[in-house]
């Protein structure tokens, strides 16, 4: 398990990589089961046996029985289950006490049993957030892996530091290395084919950097300078909707606002529209927001998160 | 309760109208609890108490548990639940055997009890319909209230005979008119502030509209000539997505189709894209497609709905 996210001690997650003879690679769909997009995608790439020279590849189904039913999950959310601390509880309990407690201590036990080294989770949000990756850690090899995808699909965003503030919960930072992927906007309990192909090019792409990384091909990140020479995105804190006495909603992401994930949103810009009619402005600093409008985050108090983006 | 959706046979909720001193009107929302613009929508304008002289305006959320819980329904959907058959079974029941029945007879008892003449029934759905209106009815009152919306919002889109060839089941069929307003494409669980706005705007028109109506206003509806002066789309059936021999879907609607509500598909025309690579084209007459990609159905095994446009 990995710590805060401070820049990793240990540097050597790319050096080990190239020396390693069985590259452990688990591809993860449908962790999130109302998620459609990565759980269809792994399952294709399971039968169609999809593989890549030099790569061990598994495929997961993460929450089967969230997937059937449509749902986020059934008890709890899965993709918070995997901190030291509930990791030790459940471990401790006779028995889950949710149906989410065992696939965690499933996936735990057996990522490590196996000694996955990458993890590559697929997620979608409701958000505008287009084709986005999130590093499990800001270790070389995750680093290396966003850039070589960032070369390859321009468009892709780039977020480090996504859990900064507290210990990696998430089930791809069970790994030394890991991508998460981010694909908006898609509804929940929806396939969307345009974002399903390029879902499916990009997962593909990352295989093949994983499959071909060698010695001769890879410049070192200047981590001195704590750059790794494309712009990311580094999450400061959420932002919950305008609420009432009764801390019931009483307002929406503005109109002038909805759908600009990663636009800048400067002191004095319209936020909120509050039913009532009143406009709320931002009045912080200068923030890029992502997650904006995630259905998911309405549970969380969360009505868009905000990030400093790093050139 | 009405029956198979022929033209009414009485034709007067127009003259009826025209003639009530109390013109009763019940605006529902959330009578599916993850549509959150019409849930958020009825309790704004109960707040702020909002009238039309000569109505009776009540605010109705049909379904406040699923909306807590954020879910469609709790244990089925409300809005197949007001057949005939369906509250015939409920009534011998001793007690009700779902929430969504104690919900339905309920509200089908208040409604008759209180004579509620008009209900407006407020969804949204993920599918790219924009703003569109679902009329409970052939009759009169109904249509006219339909033709005035779409005078004042022209990208209005008018769909009849929803339930063409089964009886309704619908919460707004109770009533002898109504109207219901799907707004898409609009995530489940989200709110979104410009077709929030733009709801509230066709809503407060049908008031003013229901408020209004005399009888030196109206333009009779030509019945025998089977039109009402504006463009229409009459429900013809479902399409379910390819299947595997398992019954597990194996394609989703085909880039080149995807978002394309009330856009004619013609033969030939490239419907679903398969998980393997295969495209399916559309092989029946000409059909304006509608829900296509709505979440909710595909429980109800249904990719897309196929219509008829009269102009």
């Amino acid at each position: 398990m990995r710590g805060k996210g401070q820049w990793r001690e240990e540097m050597d997650t790319i050096e080990s990589w190239i020396k390693n003879k069985e590259r452990k690679v688990t591809v993860v769909g449908g962790t999130h089961g109302n998620e459609f997009l990565g759980a269809y995608l792994v399952k294709k790439l399971e039968e169609e046996k999809y593989s890549r020279e030099g790569l061990d590849i598994n495929y997961e189904l993460a929450n089967p029985k969230a997937f059937e039913q449509g749902t986020r999950y059934v008890d709890e959310d899965l993709n918070r289950c995997f901190s030291t601390e509930y990791l030790k509880k459940a471990k401790e309990n006779k028995g889950p006490k949710t149906y989410e407690e065992g696939l965690a201590l499933h996936f735990y036990e057996k990522f490590k049993k196996d000694n996955i080294d990458f993890i590559i989770d697929l997620h979608t949000t409701t958000s505008n957030m287009g084709p986005t990756v999130i590093l499990s850690h800001r270790d070389e090899l995750s680093l290396k892996a966003a850039d070589h995808l960032k070369k390859k699909f321009p468009e892709l965003k780039v977020i480090c530091d996504f859990v900064e503030l507290e210990e990696c919960y998430c089930l791809f930072s069970v790994a030394p290395s890991g991508l998460l992927f981010e694909f908006g906007p898609v509804p929940q309990g929806v396939l969307k084919s345009k974002q399903f192909l390029l879902m499916e090019n990009v997962v593909k792409e990352a295989l093949s950097f994983l499959s071909c990384l060698k010695e001769d091909d890879h410049e070192r990140i200047d981590f001195e300078k704590g750059s790794c020479g494309y712009e990311t995105y580094h999450v400061t804190k959420p932002v919950d909707f305008p609420r009432d006495e009764k801390g019931k909603i009483r307002g929406m992401i503005h109109p002038e606002r909805e759908g600009l994930d990663f636009v800048p949103m400067k002191k004095g810009d319209p936020l909120f529209l509050c039913f009532d009619g009143e406009n709320l402005n931002w009045e912080g600093e200068t923030s890029w927001p992502i997650f904006m409008n995630e259905a998911a985050y309405y549970e969380k108090s969360t009505a868009l998160v905000l990030t400093q983006k790093r050139d």
